[in-house]
């Protein structure tokens, strides 16, 4: 529990390596995670080359996470092994479609998070990459991703040569509903984020950016609509052209 | 590590409650997970009152742990609470489309499994429920769930009343790709599967459903084309009507 509830992202790694024997460990756990009829439908490609981490890096961005952890998962929803699997045995798959998308996701997503709990354990640090979905294309081409496999995050894994402060969360209350979904009264907004707000480093980021308050930091710099519907466009796309 | 590597899925639980701190403890646990943007963007409603329950199992088709866990977990993409906060200041949010429902489901599934996780470390059981992207429609209208707010997993808990078997995996060398996707000619096929085929129950599985073999037992009886094509259509209606 303790690494569980003392965890924060980590962005600066160590040059020291990561033993195979030990992520080798921590991917066997990672597996021991639920699985959709234990089909396991997903795949992580292991990228410690480093010039295949500099391919990577424009897919997200340059973060500087990529090119400077030692090793780079990318985890992928997989429904090719396991159609593989049926027509080696005379069997007919049916899994490129939306729901074995999602149901790949979750599984995908079940062992991507406890592969990271298992690595905090360990005193590795890891930092998740949601430019996954942004540019997914471009991973696709770097990894050779080929039909019915869909890469659904990234973490960026390494011995931790930072600790940040931890980033604050919302009270519980916000985020549970009890029996059914209470709807947010802007009295209920006020409360819930009144302690996000009031944090100097938001209020140094409103700044920065010139808004009025925090939220148009979202709306206007960091997460537009203008880019969300541009990438909604593309994921479509890539997902139909990886044969869902 | 050993509550990760030694768990599997409990499905019959003991009658007796989940003390609402520990419930509390392990959801605030959960919400330390990695977030996209800091923005959280997931609700969980948690379902005690046996009337509710007994409403929400048909939507995943009477499996028993609905109506016997003491409490059922329904893990939901939220991206209404985080636009609703934009919206209270003069924000205009862009969160309603599929960028954003992808991007909330790496949300919410890394909360989820960190519940999972933490929950099986204190001892108690947990069982996935995969039915809830089959069935959206009924959680959604169960648990009132508005716009820009979608179910992607159910997870029932409670003390375990049961031990059975740890389920096989795959050896670790099926899913793992160092540096770029290596597909899988039908001799890996062959050796990959090869013990999965062997198991007693997996050999029993395919003679109690009069198949040839087991991946026959995937695609004419457990998960056919048909109901998948089916429910895709369904859940693409759904995400829609929920406003992604």
């Amino acid at each position: 529990m303790k690494s569980m509830n003392e965890r924060r992202s980590i962005r600066q790694y160590q040059s020291k390596e990561i033993p195979q024997e030990l992520l080798n460990e921590l991917l066997t756990t990672a597996c021991r995670a639920s699985t959709v009829g234990n089909m396991q439908t997903y795949s992580i490609v292991v990228t410690r080359d480093a010039e295949r981490k500099r391919r990577l890096a424009p897919a997200h961005y340059g973060q500087p996470m990529v090119e400077n952890a030692p090793v780079v998962l990318t985890f992928c929803i997989d429904l090719r092994r396991f159609s593989q699997w049926c027509k080696c045995r005379h069997a007919q798959p049916g899994y490129d479609n939306a729901e074995w998308f999602v149901t790949g996701a979750v599984d995908t997503l079940l062992a991507a998070q406890t592969f990271c709990v298992a690595a905090e354990e360990k005193g590795l640090g890891i930092c998740y990459l949601g430019t996954t979905t942004y540019n997914p294309e471009q991973i696709i081409e770097v990894l050779q991703l080929p039909e019915l496999v869909f890469p659904i995050t990234t973490v960026t894994v390494g011995w931790p040569a930072e600790q940040p402060d931890q980033t604050d969360r919302l009270p519980l209350e916000a985020v549970i509903h009890e029996e059914v979904y209470h709807d947010y009264t802007p009295a209920d907004i006020d409360r819930l984020y009144a302690y996000k707000e009031s944090l100097p480093e938001n209020r140094r980021f409103v700044e920065e950016n010139g808004k009025e308050n925090l939220a148009q930091v979202f709306t206007d710099v960091r997460y537009t609509r203008e880019a969300a519907e541009a990438m909604s466009e593309k994921l479509l796309d890539t997902i139909k052209q990886q044969g869902f």
